[in-house]
This record gives C-alpha cells, structure tokens and sequence, in this order.
C-alpha cells in the first residue's frame, strides 16, 4: 500500500488517509477549465506574474516576494537546492518528504522530536537550546504539522527568529494546512526574519490532480529560488485557475464553517472511543492512537468495512499504533466513528 | 522580450520562434479533459506506473527503463542532481537550460563548440580526442540540436560510446524534436551504454501547456532518479493524456507528412533568400543567418509586420546575427517568406 494516502482501489472506499476538502472544488474551476482549453496549446507564461501578482495582492506583500510551484512540494525541493553540504534539523514527527528532498545534497539531517506527552507540541525554550546547541543551517517546520495536527503560534517563536537571524539560520516553515485553522500565517515576518514559508492549494481547494501551490520570502530568497527554478513547471490550468479560486470567497467561507463544526464534533467522537485516544487538532485531519493493536490490524479491518485510514509507522517518532484521519463529510465521518465503535 | 520564444503580446502576431507543431493538439484532447475533468479533485498516481507502462510498450522497453516529467525539462532538471561536483562537457551550440539546471551543483562545465565551418555538425573523431582530453563524467548532446538542426546519427558515435562506458562517462541524450525526423532514437542503446535520454510530448502533440515528457535509461539509472523525484509531478491531465496522445496515428501521420514536404518547402524559399543563409535541418525549425545586420534589427522590423523570430544572440558559440524559426503551416511560411524578401 503506498504511503502518502489515496486509496487507489475501488472507488466505493471512504479515503480517510488524504487530507483534502471533502467539498470537492470550487464550482468554478470546471467551466473555467472548459473555457481555456485551447490554453494547452501555448507556453504557460514564463515568469507566472500575472498569477504572484494576484496571490500578492491576496496576502499583502509584493510579488517579489512570491515564487509559484508546481504544488508546495516542487518549492520544497527546489529549496533544498540552497542547501548542499549543510546541517538541518527537522522537527519531527513530521512530513517524511523533507528527508527526501534534501537527502540528495550531502546534508546532516538532525530531528528535534517533539514528545507525546507534550502533545507534540513544541517547547520554545527547550528548541532555543537545542538550535544553541547544533547551530544548523536550516530548520523545518510544518505548521500546523502533518500527522500531529499541532500549531505553534509565531508569537511564542519571536526570540527564536530573532537568534536564527544573528546566527544566520533560514527557517523553512510549510503551511500547507494553514488555512484549515484560525491562526495567523508567519508571512508577516517575512521581512524581518529569515523564513520562507510554502503554501499549497492542493488540500484547501481540492485540487491536487491540478498541482498549485506558492512560496513566500524576502525578494533575495526569491531571487536565489528563481535562479534555480526550472520553467514552465505549472501547466496552463493550474496557472490560470490560482486567481480564480482565491478569491471563490464564498467556498472559502464555506470550508472555514465546515471544519469549524465537524473539527470538534468528531473529535468528541473519536474521545468516546475506549480503545483510541486522539490528540487535539487545529486543522483538517486528527493523529490517534490505537490502544489494544499495531494501526496495521486497525488498517485491515476497516478496510474490509470499506474504510481507508493512514498508518504513521513510518513516522519518526511515532511507533506502529498511531494513525491519521482526515476529517470529512458529516456522513463519512459517522461512518467511521461507527465502524470504529463494532471492532 | 523573453529569450526562450514564445510571443506573449498581440495575438495577431504569427510566433515563429516556438517550435510546436502547427496542427494545433490531438482532436480527442479536448473531449478526454472534459470528461475526465474531475480527477483534479484526486492526486496523481504516485508513480504514474499505468502511463509508464503505455509508453514502455510503445517504445518495446520495459516500463522499469521510464521516468516521467513535468516536462522533459523537469527530467534534465532531476538528472543534475546526480553529477554534484562533476565535470560536464556540453556540445555547444545548444539549449540554454543545460547549463543551468547544472549550475547549483558545483558543476565543471566545459563546452565543446562545433562549427558553422562544418554545419555545426559533430566530427565524432575530434569529440573523442576531446573526451579523452577531458575526461569528464557527463556529455551533454541534443540529437537533433535546438538551436542548429543538426543530428548526429548514433552509429557514427558507438566508439565514443564504447569509450564512454569504459571510462564511466554518462550521457544525457535530448531527443525532444526527434519525433520531427525520420532518424533512430539512441534507445536500443540503454542497456549497452551509460545513456539516459529525455523525450518530449510537448513540442510534436502541440501540447506546452499540459507539461509532458518522460526519460529512457537503464533500471539502475532509472531507480537512482526515481529516489530524488519529487512525488506527483505529473498534473493528472497530463498523466492520463499521455496513453491517448501517444496512440493517435493519425495525428503522427499527418504531422509526418507535413514536416516532410513543409522542411523542403521552406529551405528551398530561405535559400532564395541573397541576404539570409539558411542551415539544412533534420527537425521542425531552421537556424538562419542573417549577412547585413544584427538579428535584432531584424527582429524588431519583422515585428512591425506581424511576425516574431528567436533571435540567437544567447546562444554560446552563436553570433549576433543568428535567428531560428519553427516551421509552420503553408500559410504562414509563405507569409514570412513574402516579408523576409521585402525587408
């Protein structure tokens, strides 16, 4: 079975291991699609513009500050260029694909880990000592972090960045599931510290067959990205559609109730379940813990109900009873909680 | 201006300096997106193993020998990861994109320049005496050559190929444009030599803005780029259009028959030409040379009129009086013939 999710079997099986918006996409993007067709036939534009300058406008910084990528992950490897002979730490348990995409450049690759019985959350302090300790080049943030569904406030990271920039250490921060929460985005430090964050449209949009996402950083992190980018790595749709569905405001709107809503009442579903514990989420998906067996079991067996779940084994940090649900549909979500209750 | 091609302006504007197919995409494109419109809400085939398989079979390799791009760009982009630190001899003049897509890997590039004496064409005895000079870790060939046209066929190189494996000497082969010619692919070479060869969709099946490609290599080469791929790269469009592209024989007939009659047509109206002179081509575009004054100039003036070329200026080992234009329909050749001769 692969490991990121996407249950690519038959059709009639509830996917709970991919994070995306249960909606579907914004209404608009098919006929747009069906409009620009003949698009496919033309060079998507070279340099994207017209495209960051939306986003840019979007969010309230320039388009200089922005680089676009063929999803979040293109910019996550892309940045793992600037990186060659260096020593990162990664906070862990986390996204496996930050390994993977600095692996080939010769890295030292440390993990913080941070503990279950801090919920996963990260201690300011404890992390200022580590970074102290190890100096690194580079540290990676997913935030909020896939599979814990944890968030840290900037707020309480300000003496970090602060240190980071005397002692010249970048932080990656990926904020693909940002939008799922309430929480203030770290773009507004952009300028002051050195942070490039990533976002992706993929999983709030529900595009990932589209591949959309942006990153954002001061115009010089930028400028060394775009020198390194490959072109053309959007194609025209997913080019074309990012202005139009950031600003479907009222999907937006929509999604935000939603998660709003189903977040705690499966949250307090999943708490009556004697056998799993779930830890609290601020985004779209929950990380839980089986009690009596290896997720594995858990896996087969709802499986044979028609329900896919994501195994976190290959977690660091997380051994084999942790699993990751996403949140969905009113209607799947009782499904699950049902299934889970018979075994 | 852009300096890859490709007009963005005036849409009455005839873009001599993309070289796409004229045709326009496959017909059955169209109805194939629209109908399969919402896999956008799914991610990709994580290894896309379905389309591979079609292309394995269509080219009687194995599906294990492909890799598939964003783009055959994205492909040359993943091969530089492999050649850190490297030393790297491309035959010059070529695409532009070689030389950055090696540029962040602390890479030694050293250009062997052929010749407008000998119609930019390879002398393979010269090119080995070179390679034994050199030694380096990897050529870099575009076969046939964007910008000049040239091809060198692959039997008149299995000595240096022969050399190359004794003296661990890879090969990045572009054959982007090889779809125009009536000449053999390198790929019955892969499990002999060290090769790996990139192919494009793009340019032959009209299709840019969808980002299609894939690469031919031996497993272990194959296996090594797979582990620093990133995931997904593939838009699912382009990941499902692939098998439907490659099928259409009418579209590939047609096409064939065009470039056959077009290329002679349009080499024979350039060569009447007294202040241009034209080099043969073995593809779908034409390198030219202008006797009286800067490309530029020409350039701008033939804009006035309604038509854009590429200028070469960028190009190493090319003058400022070079240009390069994309064979196009009748009438749209016979539109530039008729300006050409009157500036």
């Amino acid at each position: 079975m692969n490991k990121h999710g996407g249950y690519y079997g038959d059709n009639d099986i509830i996917d709970f291991s991919v994070n995306i918006n249960p909606f579907g996409y914004p209404k608009g993007i098919e006929s747009y699609i069906i409009k620009t067709l003949k698009e496919i036939n033309k060079y998507p534009e070279i340099d994207g513009v017209t495209s960051k300058k939306y986003i840019a406008n979007n969010l309230g910084v320039n388009h200089e500050n922005i680089i676009i990528g063929n999803g979040a992950i293109e910019l996550i490897y892309l940045y793992a260029k600037l990186f060659i002979n260096k020593d990162i730490v990664v906070i862990q348990p986390t996204f496996n694909e930050y390994q993977r995409a600095f692996a080939p450049y010769n890295c030292r690759l440390i993990n913080y880990i941070t503990m279950e019985e801090e919920e996963f959350k990260i201690n300011a302090s404890k992390l200022m000592s580590f970074l102290k300790e190890i100096k690194p080049d580079l540290v990676i943030l997913c935030n909020p972090n896939n599979p814990t569904g944890s968030f840290m406030p900037y707020e309480e990271m300000l003496e970090i960045f602060k240190y980071s920039k005397e002692e010249n250490i970048s932080w990656l921060i990926d904020e693909s599931f940002i939008d799922f929460t309430d929480k203030e985005s770290a773009i507004k430090y952009i300028s002051e510290y050195p942070l490039f964050i990533v976002h992706s449209l993929t999983k709030f949009f529900g595009v990932p067959g589209l591949r959309i996402g942006y990153g954002i950083a001061s115009k010089e992190v930028i400028n060394k990205l775009h020198k390194y980018k490959e072109p053309w790595s959007l194609n025209s749709f997913a080019l074309n559609l990012l202005p139009v569905i950031i600003n479907d405001y009222d999907y937006i709107a929509k999604t935000k109730r939603w998660i709003n809503k189903e977040r705690k009442y499966l949250f307090d579903s999943l708490s009556a379940i004697k056998d799993i514990s779930v830890f609290e989420t601020k985004t779209n998906f929950f990380l839980c813990k089986y009690l009596l067996s290896s997720t594995i079991e858990l896996q087969d067996k709802l499986l044979q109900k028609g329900i896919y779940i994501r195994t976190c084994e290959d977690f660091v940090g997380l051994g084999n009873n942790y699993f990751r649900i996403a949140i969905k549909s009113r209607e799947d979500n009782d499904k699950l909680i049902e299934i889970l209750k018979e075994i």
